[in-house]
């Protein structure tokens, strides 16, 4: 028999996510408070965060438990299925083993709830009664909404407003669960009014909704606190359920992963499924390939400048060390709007800075093409983010299928596609362009990020 | 612990349907040539039909093996999880214990694909190459075009041409999966020219898109066969894996069904769901309760003629004995479109019919309120159709609360809703409206059934 699904028994759910800071050979440099440049301090996150999500952000431990409370939503899904992709093995007539995370079976249709639930429980805890986020394509907005919605907690979401008005659906899906969606820039933040007095005809964009929900937040006197969707070490750190899950999926089948691989915009889903295999490489010996995937078109960590730098185009968020393609980089309109950061995860940074792991960068038709042989063979219409994990576990099976190695590859599935059909729409009438950066535009990062 | 998500190994899958025609009480009524009104043969399906599919049509024994090849591409999702919906009873304060087969899991994203697969096998293992079907919101279109791909055939959906327009992202998920879509009528065939040259302006309708896709069946001599989503019994038969996976994991936690619910357009949901339970009641009179719900905009089995009737509005189909509005019914514009045949299986009719079970009728106002509290307990965006088995396992908990009973409630999720976001946006705007059909509307069904 022929076994797709590997589940896991709810009993047998990892009861604890797993910290890598606490094993990255070289520990991380400190984030800088982005006025001073001085490390900030717990107080300095305060105004946005609340404390025990600021005392996770910098916590050393190795396992930190997850709250019952937590456990029980998790529940409503997890353990998630970890598939093996007979059909995809045998259409590539590759030796190689290919297993994948499915993430895609999640209330949000992607990997985002495992941490928007863990945030709101946490914020909860400490006496907040709303969060903010903004949302580009509408991703984490419905994961931060639901999650508040099944804490009773209220919450409001800065939507680019090109988003909003060309991703109707997003929108609806986020307000059946609750939330408050706004276009932003909006009337109703003093940095809203100012970048429509600036730019009356903005369309918006991720750092101006940034801008106004830390705004919210910050002014709200501690009853509203902001949430991010990735890049951060607590986020990260939620997500490595993912992995951890994978982990006694894999063993209960007696597999072992040769190459682990998921693609990385912030880097939360590639760090769920990676950071709990680094210590057995770190500490062990073992012989794991990590590829984080990322597109061409935004090639942070192929391509970017490892240096300070800050998190958002206005320059609020705190200095993190980090790969990145400059603060005010514009990545050209590819579909994977998850992957279109210019920066990434610290933590993800280090590893690969350290050599721990490494990245590669692939087109976004090519990322098409391997979204259509897995649509056929294994059934998902997949993310457009999800693609370029796809893709590279196609590549390194057909390098097996020239060695004549069966290496064991996992990577994660973080999402469905059914809120982008208007890309394979375009990829079917060959209407998608690749691009590839002039190494100008990469060159003008290092004008940009501060001089420290 | 609350387990939420009761999972049934890969290997303890049912490797058989149940066919409920064996324990009916009373024999069904020969399905009649449309022409002749003669009892139908083998022969006579057989332009349109493979052989095994019309043997699995006139099937009486009690268990038909699911073959090894189908067995392995339900293995791709299948087991579904049945989930313990203990959110939605805390919401409710009832003492009630609802349980709720999840078949939004699945590729296509509802139960259809439960068929389709094996529909695809069948006619493959009787040599035929290529099947047509028609769809209108494109469930249906989009399971079988997945099964096709599967099995490397090829599948034309008729479209009703004014989904075609409306709803270009289901006919993008079709292409994906490599469906070839026509609007319908098309040029394409004979009566699609003829519907075009009468009605010119015609926006398409399932009857037209019908007869589009078995005329180019029946005129293939043999290449093509035509495929059906519903309504006939070998349809029903390949649906009842869920409730025998539902059985056996409700077995695992000590629980045995009072209740249960599923949304009846055609039928063949809520047979999957209900049906392996029927002889318990028939042969062991257990007292299960098994309802079926319709909306009150197309209240087949509460309103309905218990009559032979055509199953298409061209008068092409055989005769079944049925409940019916009438074939040439036309409903309103509810945004259940599963929910709109004007008839319905005749196992579910006859069963009905007979006491066995019973069938209810709700407005769309309250099928969405019910929709918006599962989806903020539950997390699950569902589908309008799968709604109306929401609405009525509410109403059946909150009886339960007003007596104090602890009864077991089990409905089928027979899908997500992720491509009926208008649905979601018009019900958060108070513009959906509800429909309660005119005597007169039900009294023109005596007119237009044929007179036997």
């Amino acid at each position: 028999m022929n076994e797709y699904n590997i589940m896991l028994d709810a009993k047998d759910m990892p009861d604890a996510w797993y910290n890598v800071a606490s094993v990255i050979p070289e520990p991380l440099d400190p984030p800088l408070h982005p006025a001073t440049h001085q490390p900030v301090t717990a107080d300095d996150l305060g105004a946005i965060f609340p404390p025990s999500l600021i005392a996770q952000e910098m916590a050393t431990e190795e396992w930190i438990s997850i709250p019952g409370p937590v456990m029980d939503l998790y529940r409503l899904w997890r353990p998630s299925p970890l598939r093996r992709a007979y059909r995809l093995e045998k259409a590539l007539g590759t030796p190689a083993k290919i297993y994948y995370k499915n993430e895609s079976v999640s209330p949000s249709g992607s990997h985002k709830i495992n941490t928007s639930i863990a945030q709101a429980y946490y914020n909860k805890q400490d006496g907040v009664m709303e969060l903010t986020t903004e949302t580009g394509a509408g991703q984490w907005g419905t994961a931060l909404s639901i999650a508040c919605a099944m804490l009773c907690m209220r919450c409001t979401v800065y939507m680019v407003r090109v988003s909003f008005e060309q991703k109707p659906y997003r929108r609806v899906l986020m307000e059946t669960y609750g939330g408050i969606v706004k276009a932003s820039p909006s009337e109703e933040t003093d940095s809203g009014k100012a970048f429509l007095q600036k730019y009356p005809d903005t369309t918006g964009s991720l750092g101006m909704a940034i801008s106004e929900a830390v705004e919210v937040a910050a002014k709200s006197g501690g009853l509203v606190k902001y949430s991010l969707g990735s890049v951060l070490n607590h986020v990260c750190l939620h997500q490595t359920i993912i992995g951890l899950e994978a982990r006694k999926q894999l063993e209960s089948v007696g597999e072992y992963p040769d190459i682990v691989i998921g693609c990385c915009g912030g880097g939360s889903n590639y760090a769920g499924i990676s950071f709990p295999f680094v210590p057995d490489k770190v500490r062990d010996g073992k012989d794991i390939d990590f590829i984080a995937v990322e597109p061409t078109a935004c090639p942070t960590l192929t391509r970017g400048l490892y240096a300070y730098d800050f998190g958002d185009t206005a320059e609020m968020t705190p200095l993190l060390k980090q790969y990145t393609l400059g603060h005010n980089f514009v990545p050209p309109g590819i579909h994977a709007g998850g992957l279109r950061y210019h920066g990434v995860a610290q933590t993800v940074a280090a590893l690969t800075k350290q050599g721990v792991m490494r990245a590669v960068a692939v087109h976004q038709n090519p990322v098409f093409d391997a979204l259509m042989l897995f649509s056929v063979t294994e059934g998902i219409v997949a993310a457009p983010e999800s693609g370029h994990a796809v893709r590279v576990a196609i590549d390194e099976a057909l390098k097996c299928k020239e060695s004549g190695e069966s290496k064991t590859i996992l990577f994660n599935l973080s999402g469905h596609g059914h809120f982008d059909m208007t890309a394979y729409e375009a990829y079917l009438n060959k209407q998608l362009h690749d691009y590839e950066l002039d190494q100008e535009v990469i060159d003008r990062a290092e004008e940009c990020i501060p001089k420290l």
